[in-house]
């Protein structure tokens, strides 16, 4: 067992990294002021791991869309019930989630934490699945996704993913398609299980009110020592340019809604966590409720407070998103794009970088204010190969060439594309 | 039956309103367009509701805080297993919320809509408790009692409602307290279960695609004619002064955090909700991200994004909140009270009424955008003996005169309180 601090100065932080002999990764964060615990399980596939091998394997895989999403649905199964009828017992309050990147089993408690990390570490390493239990879910994902469909929200935001995007599976819902699940079987379940669920490829991480030896004693006796193999995931080879510029869709909505986004140049797992981190502070100088474009904006009425803006970033995608509402959102799309320009030869207000670079410090030093926020934030960085206090060190470090150099190589009006939703008649 | 076609010329909406003859009403909107449909099932008892009696008896009971909730929990739970079971069958997605003045049981699927809400009707129609099965909750609802505990949002609001009341019981965590739900038995749960789930005084819900001859159709096979009681809830006897101006608390928080609270005058349940309206108006004016006092506070980076304005209101009670974080709570609340104290003073800004009456209709109109929202919209308004579609008219109708008045008879600093967390060393 090899155990590291890692500590903060700058925060008066710390957490212990371990890597236990089963090969699994925990980072634990105990913090006895609170009186609850918040645990994640973390395997690194999301919905866009679609083409995959391990080492061991000759061939590569190509399974289909929302194979990683189905799986997290189908391993709180097992022989003699579900996870969830166990965690009731211990009160403890349980879920998980799928995204582009990753998987996530969680539970939060305020007592019986042992009794509940023993649930959590025992049914994510014990998949159980038949034809049948398989098949039943069908039904249930199917109607996810149909719901989704409904949502304009959810819609925007996959037109322009899939306007921006040629070949790269971010394009595709995380739950994939009434089609795809239709493919799904327990043997490609299992062979994505056997490819990522490998302990030497997860994480574990537990903030909050609990002992480092309690969870050690569960790991001792429930994880069994894997063997480390690689994975190799197929990168999507996708073209710098977007797939097309412009999408529109009508659905009953009261006003037009909008998803602009700029496709960047994606680099490692840390250079695009790193980027990330970069472009917020970036964003909220260009568009934040005190830049000029937004106060320009929402003065006019071109935008109203649905207005926002985000960096879409993960393993092999970086992108800036800005959303909302507007009764014109090709003028809203034109007034970023000449705002971009007017500041890349005009260069960066050093005030306005000084107070967004603190905006987004202060945002990131709000995420740890509860166990939920310091736990995410553990696992998210981890991913990434970062480790937490690195990125805060990085926003608090950045300087204004950095920006000005990310603004330059990666916002063009040609790597951009615009999503809209008009109001059904 | 009873039958009525609400509609709405400026919307161009509708829905049917029937008075089943089992004595529920039914507020059902089909939306073809759509391909999800939403239910919610939803009765009159919240937290507030702990001193009661109903028609038929003599004496008034009081009941422990937290039972509404507790008793949501537990109506998931029948002879033969729990709720959520039987929707993993239809594959609905199924919930449920206990808030200050109401409960409801939701649903939304895709398919199979007839079986999904024949177990909504079900469920919620035939209580099952026994000593041992209430028993056993009270782990699962303490753990969730202090979680919350944990949560700084929670308890920077909870200390305002405090403060802000005297004897209104919003003053108390929704869930109760360890100690209060410790004296929930299946006698009182019995007690509350029929006084307030008769169905003449509940409301069923739905909206999107489905066929309203469905929802009759089960109805008729599952609802029992209920007999019509009155019920009397104790109406809290409470004083215009709060109960104290400040109150602060030390957590493990970065910054501090603060809520600012106006209490106002309390009226029925159509004026409280009118007024919810008008002062939504009335704090975009005086707050919102375009008002003076907003930018002023910003650019002097006294207040940062995580400021917002909210009406907390509902039965007898309604309060103006305000919320944020700020390394001075103090002045923020100053600058507020100088403000509205300015306004008064010189009047409402005619443009900025008029920019801010159009920016709460667009939320509103907004929240009608997809099915959760219309079903959640229709019954909120129901239970405030409203239609939404006049509440929208309202908006759209109202006078600076009506605002000036709200403005002038409800915020003073004489009424008003502020809660504070400072950040623990």
């Amino acid at each position: 067992m090899n155990k590291t601090v890692i500590s903060s100065d700058r925060l008066n932080e710390r957490y212990v990294k371990i890597k236990h002999k089963s090969g699994l990764t925990m980072l634990l964060c105990p913090k006895p002021q609170f009186s609850s615990a918040y645990a994640l399980f973390g395997a690194e596939i999301g919905s866009i791991d679609t083409t995959f091998k391990t080492g061991q394997d000759k061939d590569f895989v190509t399974v289909p869309a929302g194979i990683a999403h189905y799986l997290e649905h189908k391993l709180f199964e097992s022989e003699d019930g579900d996870a969830f009828e166990r965690y009731a017992k211990t009160g403890a309050s349980a879920n998980a989630f799928t995204s582009f990147d990753k998987t996530a089993y969680l539970f939060s408690c305020a007592d019986n934490f042992k009794e509940s990390i023993e649930i959590l570490l025992d049914f994510v390493t014990h998949p159980y699945f038949t034809e049948e239990t398989v098949r039943k879910e069908q039904g249930i994902i199917g109607q996810e996704i149909k719901m989704y469909d409904d949502n304009p929200d959810w819609r925007v935001l996959f037109n322009l993913l899939g306007a921006l995007y040629v070949n790269n599976p971010v394009r595709v819902d995380i739950a994939g398609t009434v089609e795809s699940i239709a493919e799904i079987d327990a043997d490609l379940l299992y062979r994505c299980y056997n490819t990522f669920y490998n302990l030497n490829n997860m994480v574990l991480v537990v903030a909050g009110n609990f002992e480092i030896d309690t969870v050690l004693e569960v790991a001792d006796r429930i994880l069994k020592p894997a063997q480390d193999v690689s994975i190799e995931a197929k990168v999507p080879d996708e073209p710098r340019t977007v797939n097309q510029p412009r999408v529109e869709m009508k659905l009953p909505v009261a006003m037009p809604m909008f998803n602009i986004g700029f496709k960047e140049i994606t680099g490692s797992k840390r250079e695009n966590a790193m980027n990330q981190v970069l472009d917020e502070i970036l964003i909220e100088i260009l568009a934040g409720e005190a830049s000029p474009l937004y106060r320009r904006m929402y003065d006019s009425a071109l935008i109203n407070s649905t207005f926002g803006s985000e960096v879409f970033a993960g393993r092999d995608y970086i992108a800036t998103l800005f959303s909302g509402e507007s009764r014109d959102p090709d003028k809203v799309y034109d007034e970023i794009c000449t705002e971009i320009e007017r500041v890349q030869r005009e260069g960066i207000d050093p005030a306005a970088f000084d107070r967004c670079r603190k905006a987004i410090y202060g945002r990131y030093i709000r995420m740890l204010n509860n166990v939920e926020g310091v736990a995410s934030a553990l696992m998210q960085s981890h991913f990434c190969e970062f480790n937490v206090y690195e990125l805060i060190d990085l926003i608090a470090d950045c300087t204004l060439n950095q920006l000005t150099k990310r603004l330059n190589d990666n916002f063009s009006r040609e790597h951009s594309a615009i999503s809209i939703i008009h109001p059904a008649e």
